[in-house]
């Protein structure tokens, strides 16, 4: 008996993920590889290419059983065109028609999704926003990435640049973001900025069991901080504390002009779990319209490292399902 | 020869306008009434249906030829039961079966909409919102409302609370909002609030036409601040520069979230023209992402009083007029 099946492509910087997944959402085959993505867009994309095949041929799927490809690529993107533009960590991924290229390729019909709306499709479709209409995810990484659902369907915006919540504007004359405007809660709220506020209190004089890390110049990371605030130590969960409200009210926000019925929080963050879930929960209660907020669930996501390539088939799922 | 029509509904505290629309957004008539609203549910029921039969005669439209009607009311609805929950200065009409009761009384197929999501979808049906398929409209009054438009369609969000614009947060220690909240972009932003840092700017000491007004306790309104702004009044145009600033972070927010092609921009302040919009988008320009912002429009809205009706006529073209 044959099986109908849709591929889901992650590409990143570093790794490239891809499963083979039935419309049922069952993944059949997951593999990751290297992107090596110094060996410019011919490369990458014929890695995509064999990465898929490879992928289809663990699942024990065959060629005419794929139903559609789905690419969850960084950068900006033009997702109709089917055009990578521009990923600032990937120089040689730039101007790429990706959907072309991966069809004439392989064969396969393809659609592009940006990375972060497919980890929130991936999610939203069988994940943490399993269930409902509505959902806005968070990932708190280097930066802090975002993916709207509204009315069931990825809200792209004009130029395919909605959700990026990181650069939502939360202390007007605050302090300065990568992005070089003031005030982002990117510059608050990320692993990142979590790491550097840490950094700024120990040497501020501030005690701390990672303290000697920080003024020996040793790197001590969102994780570390974490761990340590899991352990007790004072400063890194006053840290962690401060993380969480200014999550608080960036999910506050998000509530008033996009009234989800979920808001799922992504990230290596996550692992603090209660740290972190119960100090944004409390900001939301005390700052949100109540009936902004009455029936939203802030859950944190389930689907870890697979929530991209997931997406990325049910993406497909959506752009080619109902012409099966 | 008969021409199908829809009948909008825009419900106020204190005026009740109605419209006969086409489906090819032709007004045929308007009419606008004193709400009554102190005189009860039942009686702005009546009021209402009512006002839609005034309004389908003046259009010269027979009974069978209205496919629907659009009823824009505000306050917290449940817009798929058609029921107003409460509005908090409407005391007496809570909790009102209003789609129920003017189907029941007057025939009509109708439909429940917020009444700034019904203004919104007005501009984007035929007024400054035309031709795009993504647009966020801002109306600054006393508060500041909003709607959105995503892949063409109103977002209500999951419990009919999406759009509430004036309520993000901007400057998370922020002054204090009307809702209870800190920083809210209404607690700078509104027609209120300009009006009220006005004040607080000539009682501070500063220098204005209006300084006597102000310090003598007569009401110095937003409308009051414009036009000493317009005559060249350098405190009125300090606190309107603010106003524009403080609009443009939201701007820029909404931006970053939604990326819509346009943001309309309503209300009466908006008749400040240029003195409003060339900080809004200097602000703009300087704080937002250049993908997100380089093909966004920011204009005025250009229904003016007609756009809630207009738009709840349209919301009911789109829930009735399919099945014609």
């Amino acid at each position: 008996m044959t099986q109908e099946c849709y591929i889901g492509v992650d590409l990143g910087a570093t790794n490239l993920k891809a499963g083979a997944v039935t419309a049922g959402a069952c993944v059949l085959a997951r593999t990751s590889v290297q992107t090596q993505a110094h060996r410019g867009a011919d490369f990458i994309v014929d890695n995509i290419c064999r990465t898929i095949e490879a992928v289809r041929e663990a699942a024990g799927v065959e060629r005419q059983d794929v139903a559609g490809v789905g690419i969850g690529s960084p950068g900006t993107l033009d997702i109709k065109a089917g055009m990578v533009h521009f990923v600032p960590n990937m120089p040689l991924w730039c101007n790429v028609p990706v959907v072309r290229e991966v069809s004439s390729r392989t064969g396969y019909r393809a659609v592009l999704e940006n990375d972060a709306n497919a980890a929130a499709y991936g999610e939203f479709w069988v994940g943490a926003g399993r269930g409902v209409v509505s959902m806005v995810m968070l990932t708190l990484g280097t930066g802090i990435g975002g993916g709207i659902i509204a009315n069931g369907r990825l809200v792209h915006g004009d130029t395919d640049c909605a959700g990026e919540l990181g650069h939502m504007i939360i202390e007007a004359g605050g302090v300065k973001c990568a992005c070089g405007n003031n005030g982002c809660l990117e510059a608050y709220a990320s692993a990142n900025s979590l790491a550097r506020r840490f950094a700024e209190a120990v040497n501020a004089g501030g005690d701390s069991s990672l303290a000697r890390a920080v003024r020996s110049g040793r790197p001590v990371d969102a994780k570390a901080v974490c761990e340590a605030a899991l352990a007790g130590d004072p400063l890194a969960n006053r840290i962690f504390n401060e993380t969480a409200l200014y999550l608080g009210v960036g999910i506050v926000n998000i509530l008033h002009i996009i009234n989800p019925a979920r808001v799922v929080i992504a990230g290596g963050l996550i692992n603090a779990g209660d740290l972190l879930m119960r100090p944004i929960r409390q900001t939301v209660r005390n700052r949100a319209l109540p009936d902004s907020y009455r029936r939203c669930d802030i859950v944190f996501a389930s689907l870890g490292e697979d929530a991209g390539f997931i997406g990325g088939a049910g993406c497909a799922l959506v752009a080619f399902g109902t012409s099966q």
